[in-house]
């Protein structure tokens, strides 16, 4: 069969439940605990901050497939089926006998695949009867999509940015803020923990785990507000594997099967919503896909970090959680730009890369952009830097397939778009952006903030 | 039939030929003049300037379909069909029992439907054997769409951006760089033709009249050059009726048949790609469809313009083109953003609108960031602020609807998206917008300008 340029999906052939991975494996990823009592959270620990159905699906790792309401299903039609595409002139370009595909989720506009998740939340937020939601963004892609989502279902939202991202990304605070979203940048003097942070580092840029702790407070302390999280946690992954649930429908009608899957990592929504029903195949030995995450080597969890329990935000009040981790104490550099910043992944993820399914490679940000301009040149669409990780990496195996006459079939998450990014551009154009490695010392310092309990020793 | 919220086409529905509105015309556009001979211009004036397939589709008033070459039917792939969508969420909000549609060219990286032409005139050029094209930008999406062209087929590209819109878009100036541009912001001291506007007004803000002519002179003095134009040509407007083909193909096979057409009209593009094949129906008496132009009333070419022949450029160097102008030498406020600025509107529409076939109708900018704000919490997307003046449009009609019980079938061309626009949405959400509408000294200035010729008396 000849293959499209873009593999569609008619709006009928949209998937209409998710995907659970953790249904389809055999060795769970281990229960967060309580950080008092060590003991596995139970819904009503995490009731004060999340909302309900939300929490159900975190604590749910046996029901393999959960059904999206009808009303979540009718906004999805707004913006989805994403195109799947075949990169084409990419392959003619660089001149590899290997087929590349790219799940796009970028042509809505928040710019990515996190409007998955916030629609979802937002949905279920709406259906409890709340009027206020309570998050954080990092490179701003998430607080987009929430703002977003809160738009469409009228809710209310305040979004703690990183305070170094809100300065250096002004458009996408404008943006938050269009669709009637309270922006905050973090740390601030409206929460006690901004006020911790800032007492300690009166000038401090700010971090995803600084601004998840004054999200958190706030909406503890909000009459009917909870929290939301664009990343990391399980729920989350779930919302996302509505991206590999369509890429598996539609290679599934044009009979395609992929070798490797790619995709960029920072908490893991991407790349666990990408790989989902892929890898509950491999899981079950149905197929041999090779599995590659993507990390920043500023932000290297899954390569250099720890398979320890860790907190999730800095302050040290969410749950603890078994994953891959630098220690929530670890600050990523400034320089470094997109998101994928944060110290600690997603735990199913983690379960996965520990036990031999995944594995994970760390690029440089000057890399990552050249990749970034190569693509926006062969395939027209200016990626997210985050996104670009897997583009370094997907030029990098189509090369070796062509060294090799290899045909391999490729497939990797484009999660988004640059176009909130182009003071980034602009500095890889002049020539002035520069790469971070963090040191052994640098790795050191953040292990330190580990929590000293029994699992960890 | 039930429509679904997106009316997709596949790939081998994607319309291989472009519609020719004039072949459909009884009475034809007014041919442009040769501004030494005042007599019609023959393709070899025009040869020194523009690629040669364009000047033949540019003079061919009565070929009814253009075939679209192969090689560039392979890029329009990469970005084509471009989504129709069923405005479900802003008919349920606006309550009105009117059905609402439009046609979302804001897919692809440039943000715009410029993408069409830029395409074809790169093709072309290509084709050619030539190596280099120049061009001039207002609001930057003409410039980023050429420049993406040229990247994909490997030309040189210098852009002249006015001068005001490119230090209020740095980042439409990093995006045009990133594709591999050379931007200039106009007027600048590269050209004779700058150079005299800096001499009579050395803080000049740029109109796209001057970056215009330093174009022009550009492409004439350089090797193997040509220049291209992105709006207001006729070949421009073939390349556009992509748009409609498109539509026309969806609305046929979903049985849809449209009432009303609104467009945003600055130089007419859009507007008459979009109405294409409806209006040559239309003048056949195949329908009764109601055409509506929406200009921005700070540069008022159709509500308050004269049809007379005029120049295309500031410096009057081009041919004499007989259309609805505020004169050449119109200045637009720098206060105005985004696009539809240029002081003259293509000439089919221009002899359309003189014939009665359109209405035109003017709104102010603050009018029109409500309708873009309202729009994008209700449907999702952030539009540019040239589409926003139709979506302004778009609502009043619907309201007009509810109010009559009226249930019209309602069609509208959603240009693009705003995110190179953000300045302006931080002022609206600043509430510093303001509004301005030239006085009717301010069009007698402008007038002034219009050449003295037989045919204007």
């Amino acid at each position: 069969m000849k293959i499209p340029t873009r593999l569609y999906l008619s709006e009928d052939e949209i998937p209409t439940s998710w995907y659970n991975l953790r249904a389809f494996m055999k060795d769970k990823p281990e229960p967060m605990l309580h950080p008092g009592t060590l003991r596995p959270v139970t819904a009503a620990d995490l009731s004060p901050v999340f909302c309900d159905e939300p929490i159900k699906q975190e604590l749910d790792d046996s029901t393999p497939f959960i059904v999206i309401p009808e009303g979540l299903q009718s906004f999805f039609r707004a913006y989805r089926p994403a195109p799947l595409i075949r990169a084409y002139f990419l392959e003619k370009e660089l001149g590899t006998p290997a087929e590349i595909y790219y799940k796009f989720e970028g042509t809505n506009t928040s710019g990515s695949h996190k409007l998955n998740s916030a629609a979802a939340q937002a949905f279920y937020a709406k259906a409890q009867g709340l009027n206020a939601l309570t998050t954080e963004t990092g490179a701003g892609q998430w607080g987009s999509a929430m703002a977003m989502a809160c738009a469409f279902y009228k809710l209310s939202l305040t979004v703690y940015m990183v305070k170094i991202s809100s300065e250096q990304k002004p458009y996408r605070k404008t943006l938050i803020e269009t669709y009637g979203a309270n922006l905050v940048p973090s740390p601030s003097s409206t929460t006690e923990a901004g006020r911790k942070i800032l007492a300690e580092d009166p000038g401090s840029n700010g971090s995803l785990g600084c601004a998840i702790s004054e999200a958190v407070e706030t909406a503890v302390k909000t009459e009917s507000c909870r929290y939301v999280l664009g990343s990391v946690m399980n729920h989350v992954l779930l919302h996302q594997s509505i991206i590999g649930m369509e890429t598996k429908a539609a290679f599934d009608k044009y009979n395609v099967k992929p070798d490797v899957i790619i995709g960029c990592a920072g908490g893991g929504s991407n790349l666990g919503g990408l790989i989902a029903p892929f890898m509950g195949e491999r899981i079950e030995n149905k197929n041999d896909i090779h599995f590659i995450a993507v990390e920043p080597a500023s932000c290297p969890s899954f390569t250099r970090g720890r398979f320890a329990y860790d907190f999730g935000d800095t302050v040290q009040t969410t749950p603890l959680v078994k994953m891959y981790t630098l220690g929530s104490g670890f600050m990523p550099s400034p320089n470094h730009a997109g998101g994928l910043r944060y110290h600690g992944m997603n735990p199913t993820l983690s379960k996965l890369y520990h036990d031999g399914y995944l594995e994970a490679r760390a690029e440089t940000q000057t890399d990552v952009f050249n990749a970034a301009v190569y693509f926006a040149k062969v395939e027209g669409i200016l990626p997210a830097p985050e996104s670009s990780h897997a583009i370094k990496v997907v030029i990098d195996e189509a090369l070796e397939c062509k060294r090799r006459g290899d045909k391999k079939v490729i497939l990797f998450g484009l999660t988004g778009t640059g176009y909130f990014d182009m003071s980034a551009y602009a500095a890889y154009n002049a020539n002035t952006m520069t790469d971070y490695i963090p040191t052994d010392t640098d790795l050191t310092k953040g292990f330190a903030s580990l929590p000293n309990i029994p699992q960890n020793r």
